[in-house]
């Protein structure tokens, strides 16, 4: 059983607090950058400075809370998340993760129990993406793995990354100072929303994250021929549309039946000139799949190609596959999961290990320090919507098993 | 053999001057009541003018130039089209009808030759329908056929039809003296290009319309349930766009296999949320069925609404069917049909019968007088493009066939 316990009230209270800025009838829009997401950010702020944390805000916009250790030159063992959510999103992805290391601190001070090792508590910039569809912004510049393409930014506003990280305190003509050294930090451990179904079906309060999966993001343009939907008889056609619908189908399937990856989605459609009546000439289709491995990659790609020739050749449609982005999988080193184990059975938690489907901060953390993950159930397995939530009892668990992390950590790092 | 010939340079010479009004790169832009549109009018009026027509325009702005007949009482044969065209269009949809129209009456000045009845060269206001989405508002305020919605009608820019009409010298206000009184016309003939390909590909010149094809719009919402794209594994999601794939086959498959009616196309669909990263929740499919008999919209509304409830039933998703707009199909009447036939004939020309998959202005005329359509070669069966064309010759064809059926009925009728 555990000496030191998370106080669930205050956990949730605050994650209530935290879920007001930026909410609207349409969910929540804490988009980074934005006013809310800058008032979210000082609300954090304030809990790490009622937790006795000395503040500095990185390079990169990144907030960064600190505990000292009582031994002298040891790494810090950082917890974070992000505060920022996508457009119509919830209260938990993100805001969770840094509510509950903010509270484990807490609980910290409240017991006036020091560690061996300093305590970081981390709020990264931008992990969503949804401005300048760049992500995880603020977690890959600690960990040194900026592109070419984020410093030379633009969001739909037409403003510069620059005139936004000056907004949140960040500088981007000095990013590259927030890159922390190696050896400079001990561990990263994030709390997070499964955003899943497999924890709430399965009755299992905590969830060993054991990769966080690679996305291979495509763009697919079909070319068809654009006619009269009245006078063009069938078999004269050639609907971009009609083959588009094929290729929907062998994305599915090739999850699904074939299960070359874990998931296939085809998520977003364009379609010209989209009239009711004129036969579709060109559409473009948005797609990705998701696995741990990177032979799933290969595999899923060359059945997407597969299929794409298969159509156009029955079809008499041109198509055209771009990969446009790729992020590896990220493995949780085994040891590190069964740390995360040992901390959800000194709790009392059952606990089973299951892959993150969705990216996170602790993917880009992952290649400059040991990382963890730990999950708690969503409810529905509904997340990125206004209906995203996990119960009280499901956070403090959460909380109170990274608090019982962190403490693991600290003897045995 | 002809013993009026018509000028066949003269007929593309405005045929390619008219098309200068509205043209841009990415084609015609001779939107109903733009700038444009009545620059294109105030020509044809100028060539009404140069022919010796009196002109008018009636309440509905539909322009009506007039000569006169040598017997006193008897009904005029009119001969028109429409000078709007659909965004991004081409030259020939409409204007052929127009300029032929006037050609032929210049014919007849030219020759000095004086027919027993009078003859009126008429252009129609917003066939096109793309201004108001209500289409045929010309010649359905000629035919008496204006529907109460027509009245109230406001464009995508916030205007009222009443302020586009007085632009072009029409008034809602009295826009039912625009219709015509039984008796008061003799017949309506309309020159227009195919914009298919059956003239092209069997090389016969001139086409004699048998009907005009009937129109069913529908839309179909379909719910399934928005979730991320990462962590949904494929057993748990009710892809929306995955189960619109299915219906669009569908509805292919119901013309082009089952040939439950002559052509199905799902034209437009609309996907919320449309990001990549998130399984589609709803999507919205705007589709239509087109036939010259009754029968056929029945048999493809049923199978459309069966296939949907297969697909529901196994996706899991929820199907809403509305049919938007119907019109009925309209016969052209055998003996109209055999006058069209003779004229070609007389101009040394090969015909066919076929049915236009397209609506014109000729369907709302056949509500009050005998209408007859004459079709000429598409290239490519391309139109509501800036590809489509029409030979000079297959012009000159079909203006030629028309005078010859304006003598031949002031002759029979």
């Amino acid at each position: 059983m555990p000496t030191l316990k998370i106080d669930s009230a205050r956990l949730n209270r605050t994650l209530e607090e935290l879920g007001r800025f930026g909410d609207t009838p349409e969910g929540m829009q804490r988009i980074a950058f934005s006013p809310a997401d800058i008032a979210g950010r000082e609300y954090a702020i304030s809990l790490m400075h009622g937790a006795g944390l000395e503040t500095r805000i990185d390079t990169a916009g990144n907030i960064i809370g600190r505990r000292a250790g009582s031994v002298p030159g040891l790494p810090a063992i950082a917890l974070g998340s992000h505060t920022d959510t996508v457009p119509g999103g919830g209260k938990y992805d993100g805001a969770l993760g840094v509510m509950a290391a903010i509270e484990v601190v807490q609980t910290l001070a409240d017991n006036g129990v020091t560690l061996h090792h300093p305590v970081e508590t981390l709020v990264f910039t931008n992990e969503e993406g949804t401005r300048f569809h760049r992500w995880l912004i603020g977690s890959r510049s600690m960990a040194g793995l900026l592109e070419p393409e984020d410093l030379i930014a633009v969001d739909d506003e037409g403003v510069h990354l620059s005139v936004r990280m000056a907004d949140i305190g960040g500088d981007l003509s000095r990013i590259g100072e927030a890159a922390r050294k190696p050896g400079d930090l001990a561990a990263y451990f994030e709390l997070h929303i499964e955003q899943g179904l497999t924890l709430l079906q399965s009755k299992i309060p905590i969830g060993v994250v054991t990769a966080i999966t690679g996305r291979a993001v495509f763009e697919v343009e079909i070319k068809g021929m654009a006619n009269h939907a009245g006078t063009t008889l069938m078999p004269a056609r050639r609907d971009a549309l009609v083959s588009a619908a094929r290729l929907i189908l062998a994305v599915q399937r090739l999850a699904s039946e074939l299960q070359a990856c874990r998931v296939a989605t085809v998520g977003s459609i364009q379609v010209i000139p989209n009239a009711v009546n004129v036969i579709p000439g060109n559409v473009r289709l948005g797609l990705e799949f998701r696995d741990t491995s990177m032979e799933a990659f290969t595999a899923a790609e060359a059945e997407l190609r597969r299929a794409a020739r298969e159509i156009s050749d029955s079809d008499g449609v041109e198509m055209e596959i771009e990969c446009h982005r790729a992020s590896q999988p990220v493995p949780i080193k085994p040891p590190v999961q069964a740390l995360v184990e040992e901390a959800a059975n000194r709790c009392g938690l059952t606990h089973t290990r299951l892959p993150s489907g969705a990216g996170h901060d602790a993917q880009a953390m992952a290649a400059i320090t040991d990382s963890a993950m730990i999950f708690v159930p969503s409810q529905g397995g509904i997340s990125h919507a206004p209906a995203e939530f996990s119960t009280p009892e499901d956070c403090a668990n959460g909380a109170q098993t990274l608090l019982e992390l962190l403490l693991l950590a600290d003897e045995r790092l």
